[in-house]
């Protein structure tokens, strides 16, 4: 029963070191608590390493990259990966400058990643920076995941799983989850989410506490996540009235997290397995 | 009509790249969301002017500033000018310290700004720093903007607005935007918006946001943002309870952007132009 | 009457500066205008003394440390110090990374600080930072303050402010205010408090608020402040619907500062001293 992994973040309270972007690090703490795990920053290289060692999973956030994030980043990958912890990386805007890329870049070499979870555009661009040669063209590929270009998509996404040897969760109107084997296609979700920033960074800290809550099912356990944070998204909708904007769904996004249990999540989450 | 302004935003969703503070990053993020535009952050030197390539807009707001985002802010304004595209300067403290001083004299040699949004003083403070000779007395200046001091503030407003060659928008009790021609007295907001951290610098990503989407009309544009953050801080304090404080009034404010249409700014509006 | 020291504030309004993580920075930020003081944050080494020098206070947060941070905390402390301003330190995480733990022991070594705030653990690092001789054993020590271990934990905790040479409060089930002489036994407070990030964080802003405006008390002044957050704690949760969770408690916390009365305060402190 896939409710049992959140069952598990909330027994074990997981630890999670997160290297995140300070636009949305007071939302991703929140999130972590109210999904029953408990978060940690720190960015400096100074001791990176060291607070990675204390957690339990770790997620790397590309948003206001610099110099000495990236170094923290690659520190506390190496370190975690040691421990055998879950490491997740959210690569937001990795197609927006080349400091992003050649970060990703030198991430993908040195790190193995747990999970992968961004937007379609975001996984192509990490899917095409460890390519040996350029990919052809964009007609090979679903342009966007709509349940027209599904079944491209899944098979697409399936090829970078498999590629970067890690669980890639691509995120949008439809989720698709996939370790290149088995695909979870989630129907979770509500548009409103996207009218709120970081909603992306939150939901790849819980990719972060799930996984490390549940080490030997990081497939599931990346898909139970996506399916919480969509249908959290649901059920804030739910409550919005008139006059309320995206600030008050904001709070109720992850209000919805810390009063969601197992059998809610068990209930609403709307997937199926390719 | 002026709500045409908040309607083009919408419908042009202008990308918008904001270097400010970690103190108010999150709540400038979901403004300009609220008001229909998109948010990039980014600031650091190796990706800042290659970020604002890709905006349509550039806010540069001065809060904890560091030396390292002074670099990327001349980075990104150098490169805006090139693109053509507006700039907005939010010089949050400038007078706290010769660090900001300087910073903002630097920009202001090698950066043309479209327009700065600031408090009185803080306006006061930049436009001391690019004259050859100091000011006389205080005297002849407004000490603030109010129904008694109106003409004269207008008057010292305007002629910021002249040497700094900029449209200058002074924030207070009562507003006044400039292009050093023509000035907006402004007379929508509410006192408890003073009580949230960051309006100001929300106002300033607002601004950017207006300008990139209307960049023929941004005297025009900057007014109607000024209009639409005051508007929202009246109808923010129509949903307070007696419980509610300045938390709460933070997300109804951005509620109360994001449910904004052109016809409820046009309406509310409340401005004279001299 | 304790009252006073909260209103104090609001007569006072004390700048306070603040250099805290990005995580929190925000809250810490609207928690300060809530309680009638102002905020004011710089945190590179470029202007960390000068905007000190400005203020009233100053509050030091070791959350997401760098390097530069370190080096801006400690100019500001000494500064702080020269001018006799009140000094807080919130030891966030210092168990956590030999790099806090060094950065504190110089911060110890050339600053004078009026108040250390932080939980149990946090403050025997810090004690243990300065010891010539490390502690024995842990069973010496209370584990946590609970009312079974009420009269040892009192016991220890002042011989850290006697040591530490400062007010020393430690916050959890129950808070421990003292100066070494006096203890302030107080049971206010709410467990969902620990919900939500860094309230620890918006408590010693709060401290600092509560010292710069009553810089003659600060035994008095911190334990109010504590109460005050208890107490804040307790009132929002009184407004919990069964849909809310930690994301909405965090406003109602800050709400309840804000509307906050002197009378309230003195009413529903819940303190012995011991």
């Amino acid at each position: 029963m896939l409710g049992d992994l959140l069952a598990n973040v909330r027994k074990k309270k997981p630890l999670i070191h997160t290297i995140t972007t300070y636009v949305t690090a007071n939302d991703c703490a929140n999130m972590v608590i109210a999904c029953g795990a408990a978060p940690i920053m720190a960015d400096d290289p100074a001791e990176a390493a060291q607070v990675t060692s204390i957690c339990a999973g770790l997620d790397i956030n590309l948003g206001t990259l610099t110099e000495r994030k990236a170094q923290s980043m690659h520190l506390a990958g190496i370190r975690s990966n040691e421990l055998q912890h879950p490491v997740i990386l959210d690569p937001v805007g990795v197609g927006a400058s080349s400091f992003r890329r050649e970060t990703v870049a030198r991430l993908l070499k040195d790190v193995r990643f747990t999970a992968i979870r961004g937007n379609i555009s975001e996984v192509r661009t990490i899917a095409d920076a460890v390519e040996e040669h350029p990919r052809g063209v964009d007609a090979d590929r679903a342009l966007a995941v709509t349940e027209e270009t599904l079944d491209r998509a899944v098979e697409e996404i399936k090829g970078y799983a498999l590629k970067l040897k890690t669980v890639v969760a691509v995120t949008g109107a439809i989720d698709i989850v996939t370790d290149g084997e088995r695909a979870f296609v989630i129907r979770n979700g509500h548009p409103m989410l996207s009218d709120v920033t970081g909603t992306g960074c939150q939901l790849s800290a819980l990719v972060a506490a799930f996984c490390a809550a549940n080490p030997g099912s990081v497939l599931e356990a990346t898909a139970e996540a996506v399916c919480a944070m969509g249908l959290a998204g649901q059920i804030a909708h739910t409550r919005m009235t008139e006059q309320d904007g995206n600030a008050t769904y904001r709070n109720y996004v992850i209000d919805a997290i810390y009063n969601m249990t197992p059998e809610d999540l068990e209930r609403g989450a709307n997937y199926e397995v390719r």
